[in-house]
């Protein structure tokens, strides 16, 4: 596979990142993932607006170059019309302590992948381990500070399942390890307001843009009464077999969103 | 300045990580901070038991080699007296996706840095955009990702201080960004316990082995009539000269603990 890097592509093996860079050594950067589809990178826009907003929480300047373009150009020099592509930015190297340098050299790093294959209904456990971070600014930022999700994902793994809710700090419903949660609850379609420590999912908003959908807090008693429940990322709509063991009786809403939204 | 990769000693413009090592993409890994002096690298045990308490929370393997051998070459191929080690380990390269690799290769980089000169008491002031994850088994790990603590730094400088407390996210006192807190409250030293999302940091045990101190949940409102406040981290014991722009009386404790364990 070939990835751009800082302001071209470069083949895999002469790829590298330097140990000083603070997205290393101190998870100081975002990240985005995207789908590409029949050779086309698919919301674009909406995925580069996350990051830009994110880059302002962080105050990482973003990169003078064409982001769309450079994703389409890594898309295509892979040959790939079906797969996934993971943009990262970080603040770039610094020297030792936490406090940023005054004028950081950001790195770019965009890398190719080809989709994997489709996947069945998930079976998701509550994740008792660790809890999502609602108080911090980061719960809306794509960034790279990643490990409260792979606790969690490990945590499913363990318990036999292929992912796990993770709650916020006041036990609420946030999101998966990897996706947003919407549910079907008393025939409504529910989903967790951003005040949560939700992520601002790119395929989240398509579904509220799409269909609509209530925004409340949700327990975990009203997720355990949910007929069905749906994961949304970018990489699409997911339905769910079962929750904590418990078998979900239907999966209408996934199918007919997706059909809507990806036209599948 | 040289730096140990991997199995060696590497001159730091060879030295690179790999753009897929998860430490780089995820934040997934660990670090310590180690204070050299007189040529000795300070407390080795106590870091590396550390480290190790943090691979096990994570599940990252250690590496197969004598890490307290691996951290005085380091400091010595540095002709560092005084100076400043971190080492970081990583999980490793890994393929997309959130799930740990079955088999994972983790990345070790050992960097060094000479001493900064001695710092002035601190300002301080409480930082109001984030909080730290108490809910979390993380607040206990030294890992990768530091972004609340980025975002605390960077509150305190535009606002004009040093460094910045972080409360948890029930809004007790957990720490700063850099360091344990400790005050000095109606003649008793005391601190809140790990219970509040406060990192076991190895001068905050020094310190309790030391001379003892009152393990109990500090409110604002204690921090905020506090004769003293000190500072510990592994580079030292730092006093703090204002909180919120209210001077501090005293420096009395940090001075005499800076004698008793420092030596200075």
């Amino acid at each position: 596979m070939k990835l751009f890097l800082g302001t071209g592509l470069v083949e895999e093996a002469d790829a590298s990142v330097s140990p000083f860079d603070r997205g290393f050594t101190l998870g100081d950067g975002l990240f985005e993932t995207l789908r590409i589809k029949g050779g086309r990178v698919l919301r674009v826009g909406a995925h580069l607006a996350r990051l830009a907003a994110g880059a302002g929480v962080l105050g990482i300047p973003l990169p003078a170059l064409d982001l769309g373009a450079a994703l389409a150009q890594t898309a295509e020099a892979n040959g790939l019309s079906e797969g996934v592509l993971r943009l990262t930015l970080t603040r770039g190297p610094g020297p030792r302590g936490v406090l940023p340098p005054a004028e950081p050299k950001p790195t770019l790093v965009i890398t190719a992948a080809p989709l994997s294959p489709p996947l069945p209904p998930a079976r998701l456990v509550i994740a008792q381990g660790t809890r999502r971070n609602d108080r911090s600014p980061l719960a809306q930022v794509k960034s790279l500070n990643y490990l409260d999700g792979i606790l969690a994902r490990q945590e499913a793994a363990r318990r036999g399942a292929d992912d796990a809710v993770i709650l916020n700090t006041r036990d609420g419903v946030a999101e998966t390890s990897i996706a947003n949660l919407f549910a079907v609850i008393d025939g409504a379609l529910v989903t967790p307001p951003l005040s949560e420590g939700v992520l601002p999912g790119i395929m989240r908003a398509e579904v509220l843009l799409a269909v609509g959908a209530t925004e409340r807090p949700l327990t975990v008693d009203a997720l355990a009464s949910a007929d069905e429940i749906l994961l949304t990322s970018a990489l699409g709509i997911r339905s769910v077999a079962t929750l904590e063991g418990r078998p979900l009786p239907s999966t209408a809403a996934a199918d007919r969103l997706r059909a809507l939204i990806e036209g599948a």
